[in-house]
């Protein structure tokens, strides 16, 4: 595990974590407000606990996989700053994403982050309209005050607990003392989804008292939208290529 | 591998450990002392052995996912304390198994540990209407003990050996000199067994010289009943649903 | 990874590997030697690369898995000891097999040795009436010599290398020095095999100038014949039985 | 993991990485570079992340499965070294393959290596007659380099970014502060194709400014195509026979 770090002090950080997951959402999420904020980037973490793989860029470039933590001063004299986490991939096995989840939060500790938003998404298996935020918190104070900005705690859902990055950045931020909340947008899980990513930036920025501009958000969801519309055309024509290329759709965005 | 522990001082304390497993009767068994004895936490065990999940309850809060030891005073005054080993998962690799129980075993060992009542179910295949209690130990006198509490040491049962952590704690217990007893309740195995953990229970009480109120445990056994019951009536009007539904039910209770 | 010592003097020992394989040829010879030599415990290794596993005897004590080095004296004055490594299983992981290899040899160098004979079986795929030896050696003298002793260096067999222990051995063996043969009994790959065993130890004890009593070997052999024969009458009968019945075979032995 | 060295003094070194993978181009072109440059051992380089194997030759000796390091003097007296990695296997996981890469990368760095070739096949799907060199650069001067050998730098391919060693070096190359370039011949993926490791030896040595007699590669390709023929005129006889055919031969040159 390698990383490359340039140095930075931080106003009381708080870390917002997106990781490709469910419908993208969280990734979708953290990535949209880290450009929006031009965040300036702070540490690429590489890892043997992602693929061995490298992407090549239009231009004949390559860079290796990577997640990446970025920070935005607060904008006011008083107000904290951001650290975001965004990237490839989550660790690929579970030692790797307890490893992994691990060094980053020892990493942040020294940075002094001590409250922690995870993004993601939760598939519901159909099309939703207007996708509902669901949370999980760390305490029941964090639970009262998440309710106020329209975030659901609902008794049955998510059923079986949460798996991945952003259950362990909470269930381990904790031995750590910090403290958090899940906020998982609702989605189909069929398809890259910024519509659930807005709904899930609503409330974090909501919650940190962030203003956002969603215009390019809400353009990438009509984008989706008719590419889906067009899918959905085509399947009353020719009923079993339909599956196929939804999934198409469904990693492109 | 990470660690939160409380100090504490016991007076040759013996380990009872009952993880999930065949019909969960060792989770059943030590979940139900520890709550019965009103046993106090000594330390969590965090792994990345364990899957990187988070529970969440009805309240939103989150878990991660754990082992966990408590321990009870004994009654009286010259009377051993126990400490008891329970939690959500076994390691979930061969090597997980064995770092797990051996950090675990370490910790005991400290504590001063050394004995160990290991406590599973034993998959029959079938229902068993009143199921016996199958041992396996670490040395001859302990088989010569544990008859006298009822315990059937079987020349053909369990004939592969015992795989996972109910094994494992008595084979690298031997190492740290530990002595110690595995409790095998018989179960059909389709079922989370309540009455097979009753059974477990019952022996190791009366060889550890602890009184149980097992009123809670038999009305556990008799709503699983119940379920099962219902089950096989509905197998007899649709034949084909009636395997998929066993299942459901094997890992509700 | 755990090992329990007791300290030995050698006399330019020689390694003699068999473990668990193909016809289980090589493990059946170690284990023979062993017995009729009355070889010894010098060591025990426990390690997680093997399954989290107890063995239950018949009186109900349990016994972990593990891999057990013996060693036998020289009989006359001037003669050479030998190690024996035994065990109920490889390691189970490539990984595995690779650190549990080395830190036998790593152990097997502090004592001396400087020589090693792997054993194992060659899977011929059909029943093989008077099975050959083939062989692979270190270096070109011990090809020579081996082929005094009636071995077979086939320049097609084996075609693909050898996968496993037995190879293993060798090729690390190299990295601390030491020079070695691995036999390779042909076998069915269908059956335990003792008569592939005994033809293996033939040439070993023969190499080393060792006597052996075959008498017990072969009684199994012809145990193992009677069995096989009594398959094949029942196959004519019951076409369909016959290959579940010959695997049950392959692993009683 | 263990390394057997040989000390040696090189001259501004280029690394060329050649390892199994598509086609096996990038293996058979740094084979023939080294072999046809003379050039001798660094280093053999064995891993717990290869595969437990040793290889047996015709002779009856083993040899453990490995990576190789090998050099070869710059003719001219100004003229840079060249370092050669090509072996049996590249690592059988994604941690492996981290692991390995990171420490030869050590290993080079140490021995001055700043400049990286890595050398692949890119698979088409379909036969390409006069195979085009992809490529893949740490910086855009050495694509702008790389164009004017020939190197095709295309929008689309690869596509998906590059998985394994070829990649990998680059990747973790650039935190030794390494630059480098990955050559990438098309070919089919079906068969071993000598003729695109040819095109891209040909990148190669231009651009490295080293002359090299190519006739025992194009009678290799010739071979080749020989084989492909006879299995393409026998797939007309039986067309069922022939996608095994072309898996056998694929593996054979």
């Amino acid at each position: 595990m390698i990383r490359v770090l340039e140095k930075v002090e931080l106003n009381d950080p708080v870390l917002v974590e997106g990781l490709p997951g469910v419908g993208n959402v969280g990734k979708l999420a953290a990535d949209y407000l880290r450009d929006q904020l031009k965040a300036k980037p702070v540490a690429t973490i590489y890892s043997k606990f992602f693929p061995p793989q490298v992407y090549v860029s239009e231009e004949g470039l390559i860079r290796l996989v990577s997640n990446d933590l970025s920070y935005a001063k607060g904008k006011a004299g008083g107000k904290r700053d951001l650290l975001i986490l965004g990237g490839d991939y989550q660790g690929i096995s579970p030692e790797g994403q307890y490893e992994l989840t691990h060094r980053v939060l020892e990493f942040c500790h020294k940075l002094g982050v001590r409250e922690i938003y995870t993004l993601a998404g939760f598939a519901q298996g159909h099309v939703v309209e207007t996708p509902r935020v669901l949370g999980a918190a760390t305490s029941p104070p964090r639970v009262t005050e998440m309710k106020k900005h329209g975030v659901v705690f609902s008794r049955n859902d998510p059923g079986g607990g949460l798996v991945g990055a952003s259950g362990l950045f909470l269930g381990l931020g904790r031995t750590f003392g910090m403290e958090g909340v899940c906020l998982m947008g609702e989605t189909s899980g069929y398809f890259v989804d910024p519509r659930s990513a807005e709904a899930v930036l609503k409330v974090l920025t909501g919650a940190l008292g962030i203003q956002l501009d969603f215009t390019d958000l809400e353009s990438k969801a009509k984008e989706i939208d008719r590419i889906a519309q067009k899918i959905h055309d085509s399947e009353k024509g020719s009923e079993s290529q339909a599956p196929q290329s939804r999934e198409d759709l469904g990693y492109i965005g």
